[in-house]
């Protein structure tokens, strides 16, 4: 098992990797809290829900299963959970476990964020997707008008990695996981990059897999604990997210993947930053890894203008103006301003180089 | 004009108090923003939003007008809230403008928190009773089942109190504001509650109403600045609501007004006091004091079995049990838990002393 922690400003909080977690969730409880709600979705219910329960006989629990997939982080998802919540008789003192992958941490942390002002609640995640939405406390519901548009910064007091829950994986969702790790190498160093990209995800090893996750979330503690509301470097994160954000937004939430709009969005990330900064990136690279590890690169035929205006309603976007964060090198980022007229052109580009 | 400072754990703001502060608010701002949402109800629409607007003619700033009332701390009017922030085009370095009383505070101030997961806003309170809900940066929005389920803490960049739009409040809303007066009174000292029960709000000037508005602030901001999550000291500030959120949810928001309901709080809390410390308090002076200024006591008439079931599902309480924040003296309090029974007993003997 390893352990990081993670400073924020009313506190910090542990992040346990290793084999078997789920089963005694217990022995990582700081408190006796007067209360637990479970939520997790009808996948992860099936495979791991009655593991977690077993370790947690000695608390008053219930539990919350919400559909699959992107759309239950809606606002009717939402507040059925708070109805949950109180129905249950949950109050200051207790606590609500996210267990799943990203969208039900963003969901459940959110309500933990805002139930009776804020309850306590830990971070179970099931993918590697999760292991970049678990850290750092950001929590979020979805508008039709856009992406995470509405909720917090609210660290967890726990995440609690279990290894094993990965083995269950699709490889649709390992591809998608591992397109934040990338991004993270990219922030890093060429490096972790070199070695990420030297893994074939239909012949990973579980050493390999906990390797790679423990440098993505050592890469994004670091950023987080140096700026946990984004004032700053944090926005670094977003590599890659400017362009994915619109494609799932135009695509519709759940008919692209996170993981594959982001591989898409980092690939964008680096054919602009080529451009603009004159330099010469690893696409090539990247875009081989990407084809030989099967992401859809192919499918991406979305109209410029309509990309251009979701990344307009961006939360990075300031007056309107879009904002994408670009590579000077690997280890070496920046946020730049680009005109409308100006992304159009990359976006063809960007087509060009793809086929 | 008058000024004071609240520290809290990410900054601070200022409290300025004057008259005809809504015409300069542009004086205040400390950021250029890039948007201004102002969020009024149709009552302060039709007196004051003109002349907030012609202080920021140098903005490009929106309007949300909300139907007045309790009812619009709902989660319809919250999304439609959002809604409108994204439409407009606001983004992070945007501002929310709370021109109102509670409802219009705890409700802007709840978008402002989590829109993009949380964007600046300044509190422009147009009521006695917002003098309370206006400081400390507790923001919600009530759940059919509990009034201030859903909410976050969260500070407004700056509270801006103009005493001229306290002029045109109803004998009823400033009967209202100023049970939270009288609580602060309570908390602060025997003699600020002298000072308070000696006035007569059918005939207050405005100077007296500036002081005892001043003096209720002073309190507050000393108990969030000491203890801005309610882990402890805050707590008090919650005397005579335990009963009050219980009969504002049973009589339906909006069919009493909160500071009526605070008042038959207060003399509740006094009650139970009183036989829970066996000691003599002003239960007396201040019912009369509520009397003579035509505070609706008699009405109380809803089931002890229905108030205590609202009681046990308020934020206060632990594991269904009743907490309540009693009185040594003035200026003295506990929070102590109470059982169902010793509730229900409490509730039968105040009922005889009221007639």
């Amino acid at each position: 098992m390893q352990e990081l922690s993670v400073r924020h400003s009313n506190g910090s909080y542990s992040i346990l990797v290793g084999e078997g977690l789920r089963f005694k969730l217990h022995k990582f409880l700081s408190k006796s809290y007067s209360k637990i709600l479970i939520i997790t979705d009808e996948t992860i219910e099936n495979l791991y829900l009655d593991d977690v329960k077993k370790g947690l006989s000695a608390y008053d629990f219930s539990q919350l299963i919400i559909p699959a997939g992107e759309k239950s982080k809606h606002i009717d998802v939402y507040y059925d959970a708070q109805t949950k919540a109180i129905e249950t008789g949950l109050d200051r003192n207790s606590l609500i476990i996210a267990l799943g992958g990203g969208v039900v941490g963003d969901l459940a942390g959110f309500v933990a964020a805002t139930f009776m002002r804020g309850i306590d609640y830990i971070q179970v995640p099931t993918t590697i997707l999760a292991h970049d939405s678990s850290v750092g406390g950001k929590v979020a519901i979805n508008h039709p008008l856009g992406k995470n548009l509405i909720g917090a910064f609210y660290p967890p007091v726990g995440v609690y990695y279990d290894t094993e829950t990965l083995t269950s994986l699709s490889e649709r969702e390992t591809r998608s996981g591992y397109a934040e790790l990338i991004k993270e190498a990219l922030i890093s160093s060429e490096d972790l990059l070199e070695e990420m990209l030297s893994a074939s995800l239909a012949s990973l090893d579980q050493e390999r897999l906990q390797t790679h996750l423990m440098a993505g979330i050592k890469v994004k503690q670091g950023i987080v604990e140096a700026d946990e509301r984004e004032h700053g470097i944090r926005s670094h994160l977003n590599l890659g997210h400017t362009l994915a954000h619109a494609l799932e937004a135009e695509l519709g939430y759940g008919n692209i993947t996170h993981g594959e709009a982001v591989a898409i969005g980092l690939l964008f990330a680096i054919h602009v930053s080529e451009r603009e900064y004159n330099c010469k990136l690893p696409f090539d690279k990247l875009k081989n890894w990407l084809v030989d590890n099967n992401y859809p690169l192919t499918g991406f035929t979305v109209k410029a203008e309509k990309i251009i205006n979701h990344m307009k309603a961006d939360k990075k976007a300031t007056k309107q103006r879009i904002k994408m964060v670009l590579l000077e090198r690997p280890g070496k980022l920046k946020t730049e301003e680009l005109s409308d007229e100006a992304i159009q052109v990359h976006l063809e580009t960007f087509r060009e180089r793809l086929v």
